[in-house]
């Protein structure tokens, strides 16, 4: 059990050890703050120069403190710190905050501090935040311990904060704090995490998870340390209704350099962090202003908002305009039912637009009991989730009180697009209505938003699919590794991955009248553990025909081999009659160095390696998600009775991506891969057959940078 | 000859028909507008109720007026215009502004009247605006023949506008000169075109081309309405180095379905919008914030600017996301060179970046003349076209002065996002450096304004490939229509597309003594006028072994199609060689209804369809044009030596596009559509050869919407 950080976060005493009087220095700027915005609790500041600062007495030395704060900050050099944290210890101060540079950021000189700092805190159990960050803030408390030059420069709030900042730059910090305020978003805690010796990014999501205050996260990562902590920290965001939205740093290759050449993180697998956001129902961001303007949205609270929005227009240009981004944005816009469509067609002329997106037209605007009819048709019909309005200043003022009489009303997310400098914008964000200045910025928030929403509802009429998570997976032995197919196969099969009827053959006698005894082509593979590419060993025949072709092959077979790998230990040669279906797919798990345990499907052939068009997930999956990941391929259609070829058997398909995910799972101490490819999908009904397996054991020297996996 | 424009948008002096005092109303703002912001020319109000309004003499009837104005504004109502504008033509008014709504865009009735009023224009040869618009305004002359509130509310410019706004909705009209004038952009032209009976969209943009003070069009289209004019003013734009910005309204299905409700306009194809946009060097925006973006950076007339961009931060974490969203954005951070490098590392911290992204580190904004030294490194290197400062603003505001300095000396594009509110921002501006607020929008102009530059520069290192346009194309006589394959063949060949050794057979024997004679396995296909698609009809047999094979093969394949469709004419059954090669491709060429000839290329094959991978572009093209489609396929790998196969004959493949192309031009009167289908493409050196090819008469009735081509 880690011990809690709130010493750290919700410190009601603080020491400044290298308190300067001077506000523009890192040793004076926490305590002008402390002053000037009033923390209620015990400020020392500690220095021998002074015998006071800021109107607080100081402290020569820590162990002069007339009682040990919950946190101290430590404004000194780098090759001080663990000394001084020894001393905070000593005299029983149980968190610090560690300002200095010249750690790992800099060099082997600099990483041997930072384990020494590491070690120390391991330990001593004190919770140290940093070093080389910018500190923290606890707005709610008025608690600063962070040198951030923007608390001086964007207002204050006034409440009690509910958006926490939580970041591994202290700019990127900065940043979206000033961005939050610019939009009068109330702040819970500002968090600059910085070389992260001890508490990392995902130890403070633990704690504001937690965090009474705190509803929504805006997060700022190059590196994950921890994968199962943030893993169990966004479970908890989850069950607890917390909204957290991640901008992660080097998702391409080059910027991945980047964050590597700035911190000497590895940005790790950008697929794979794109499926653990989705998984984990992380909102992944792209820019800062985005991300305040959804936490914008989210602040709003309204749960039943969705991808279904309506659009309201005074120009059908702009509906156009406004449907093709929302539409590429991934939101839908659904027809409106007839009984809605007649009641606004009541009142609007017949060039306006009734269908959606509505173009009230100019005038209507001046008729505020039919706005307040068509804005009240919007917000009861059950075909929408969400309303966007979109109207320069003076219309939208016109339609102010009617939208905040209904909002008022009926639980719907209702946004404003105002295109001038409405007088009502004010009233209306008091009312609840989300309003932004210009539909990119409208589109940019309520895309990721709206369908972070959908996702988190329950699926409806998933077809005979089963959304039950996998029961606890039995355990199975692996074979010794590395294994051969026949082996593979076995495993796998234990899980209730179909194996179609396969044979050994050990002799050119028994490959011959195998051969006859199948009765139809067969297909004919080498067995060794010791042969992973069975086609570039010449050890793959396809469609032999007849026991004489059989002998010919088995012979043809065992040559190739011996002659691609001499010391080979082979086991025989497989054979099984050749197969048709509909498709062939890749069915892969591997450990993730961040996340642990993951999944890949893909359609099997090189088209799927051209278009890069792969899906991935956290393991273990239901059913239900191995069938949305087959959805999220582009090659789908191919499975769903494309140019009217057969459907393919997705109940068998989905049933078997779960089962290799158990497979892996079962085995995962030792396992580095398992990989079928192909799975053979036959169409529906008719169920489908592994037609290679491959288990892959780990290396035997952990990689670097390996998770606690 | 189309007569000018210049009496609608540079009118000397202005009447308006319908005129009120009440500058709220349409018959009243312009008037208002003209007297307050002073324009030089003569203004007659025309309205038996008055004997003056804001302080102009008021006329009792247009025939009453001292002398001819250049244009008449019609604020009347819809019934009344053409007979107005008979009155106005009989007393020498060349030109007039239609207002009224109430024609095309509401029902038949209207449409009638929209009818009339074009037919009155064409033998009348007055030039008029509308109906159904906003108006026109020239900025540079005061010239206000528009009803547009924002007028009042936006700041009018001092000096000669250079930015041109034509849209073909009001309110986008309004809102973009709102963004510009937001931007101080000072603005030339103001123009909605309305319905456009008479003057449309590519009508205006021919005078802009033209225009001595329009540099930059910002455009909003629904539909163009004459393709032909608008490819030839979007040349005339290019040869001109003018910058024209179009948002096209209705990219998705359902945004196309809001603009034909909202103008019974048909939105067209997308794809083929896409293309053409790139071949004419349209840059294509998806908002109006980003369009005047693009403009501020286009108005700085950086002709240097291209997608290589240096960025600058103070921050490695913000050098990280830059760099993700810019390379997503299509642009390129290369790797600065080590002399480059060097010189930035002399003065950067180790924990600095100086590869590109340069984290120059908070410290070093202190030392301004080492700011000079990075600035002027990152002017001169060659490495770069573009550079990109990140700072908040504090720290912008001490590199400003060493900024301008550099800015002023070298002729390359500096770009600063500044994260705070710099004091500086007017000074960089005025010295010409383009300042945004938040890296998002910075990165939504950037990415298409410096692809736009890129793509304007000729192409070097082009391997051979000719970037010469195809010579004057030969004429040759197309077969009668309705053809068959072999005719299809012969056509195409007379266009240099290498067609291989097909041979046809008109009996069992022929056909038996040909698949001798060629030694190899033969393909055998149907050819008749009739029969399009040969492999339902069951008119296709591949791999044909030797004479007894092909005997049957015949006979099968005659049968076949006698069942399929008993009175198709059938001229025999070609046999041809089986060819294998590199990769198959579709080429294709049609009539697209706005842009006339188009050509499509894409790998041959289903998964084409799948990740709906094709390209296209207007015809003809050159040889270069063609590889740069080529290439654009996310495909193109397969043709470029994928996994180890052999790289595929660019050479021979792009020559055969460019003849399909000219094969198509040729016979573009009689042609609906061309496709080879596959064009087999065998490894470099070794040519290609088309393996099916079909020619499609147009239909004998021109569908509805068809344009003048």
């Amino acid at each position: 059990m880690t011990p809690s950080l709130e010493p750290l976060l919700n410190p009601r005493s603080i020491a400044l050890i290298g308190a300067s009087d001077n506000a523009g220095r890192i040793g004076g700027m926490p305590l002008d703050l402390l002053s000037r915005f009033g923390f209620g609790g015990a400020v020392y500041p500690v220095n021998p120069k002074y015998a006071e600062v800021f109107g607080y007495r100081c402290y020569a030395q820590v162990e002069d403190l007339p009682a040990p704060p919950d946190l101290a900050v430590l404004a000194i050099g780098a090759r001080d710190v663990t000394a001084m944290l020894r001393r905070c210890h000593a005299v029983g101060i149980p968190a610090a905050v560690v300002y200095a540079a010249g750690f790992a950021e800099e060099g082997e000189a600099g990483a041997l501090l930072q384990e020494e700092l590491a070690r120390f805190c391991a330990e001593s159990g004190m919770q140290v935040a940093g070093p080389n960050c910018m500190g923290l803030a606890n707005l709610n408390t008025k608690a600063f311990t962070a040198f951030a030059a923007i608390f001086k420069t964007a207002s204050l709030q006034t409440g009690t904060g509910c958006v926490s900042v939580l970041t591994q730059s202290g700019n990127v910090c900065s940043a979206l704090y000033g961005l939050a305020r610019s939009r009068e978003l109330p702040v819970s805690h500002f968090i600059n995490t910085g070389n992260e010796a001890n508490v990392d990014f995902s130890g403070y999501l633990d704690y504001l998870a937690d965090d009474p205050h705190t509803e929504i996260v805006l997060g700022y990562v190059e590196q994950i340390r921890d994968g199962r902590r943030f893993i169990n920290a966004c479970r908890r965001f989850e069950d607890q209704g917390k909204v957290l939205v991640v901008l992660k740093a080097g998702v391409t290759e080059k910027g991945a350099v980047a964050v590597q050449s700035h911190t000497s993180a590895l940005a790790g697998d950008q697929r794979i962090y794109d499926a653990a956001f989705r998984d984990l129902n992380v909102i992944a961001a792209d820019d800062f202003a985005q991300m305040a303007d959804i936490a914008m949205l989210a602040r709003l609270r309204v749960r039943t908002a969705g991808v279904r929005i309506g659009v309201v227009t005074m120009s059908g240009a702009l509906g156009a305009i406004l449907t093709d981004r929302f539409i590429q944005a991934g939101l839908q816009l659904p027809d409106l039912p007839a009984d809605v469509q007649a009641r606004l067609r009541a009142g609007i002329p017949a060039y306006g637009m009734v269908g959606n997106p509505v173009d009230v037209t100019g005038n209507i605007v001046n008729d505020p009991q039919f706005v307040a009819q068509v804005l009240e048709a919007l917000a009861l019909t059950p075909a929408l989730d969400t309303v966007v309005i979109n109207a320069p200043g003076y219309m939208l003022d016109r339609m102010a009180q009617p939208l905040i009489d209904v909002v008022k009303k009926h639980p719907r997310l209702f946004v404003a697009i105002d295109t001038g400098q409405a007088d009502s914008r004010a009233r209306l964000r008091d009312a609840g209505v989300a309003v932004f200045d210009d539909l990119g910025q409208a589109v940019r928030a309520l895309g990721p938003y709206l369908t972070w929403q959908a996702r988190r509802r329950p699926a409806v009429g998933t077809g005979g699919i089963s959304c039950a998570v996998p029961a606890a997976s039995r355990k199975v032995a692996l074979p010794p590794l590395p294994c051969d197919e026949l082996q593979a196969r076995r495993y796998l099969q234990a899980f209730d991955v179909p194996d179609p009827d396969v044979h050994l053959a050990v002799s050119r006698e028994t490959a011959a009248s195998l051969a006859e005894r199948i009765g139809v082509p067969v297909a004919m593979k080498i067995v060794s553990a010791d042969l992973a590419h069975k086609t570039e060993a010449g050890g793959v025949v396809l469609n032999v025909q007849g026991a004489d072709q059989a002998a010919q092959a088995y012979e043809q077979i065992m040559e190739n081999c011996k002659e691609h790998q001499p010391d080979a230990r082979i086991t025989g040669v497989m054979i099984s009659p050749m197969q048709r279906g509909v498709a062939e797919l890749l069915v892969g798990a591997t450990n993730d160095a961040v996340f642990g345990p993951v999944l890949t499907v893909a359609l099997g052939g090189v088209m799927t390696e051209v278009y890069r068009d792969t899906a991935h997930a956290l393991l273990p999956v239901t059913q239900e998600q191995a069938l949305q990941l087959l959805r999220s391929l582009k090659a789908f259609v191919l499975l769903d009775g494309f140019r009217g070829r057969p459907k393919a058997d997705l109940q068998a398909a989905t049933k078997a991506i779960v089962a290799v995910g158990n497979a892996f799972l079962s085995g995962q101490s030792e396992l580095d891969q398992i990989e079928i490819n192909p799975l053979l999908v036959r169409e529906a009904g008719a169920g489908v057959a592994m037609l290679d397996a491959l288990l892959l054991p780990q290396a035997a020297e952990p990689e670097q940078n390996q998770s606690s996996w």
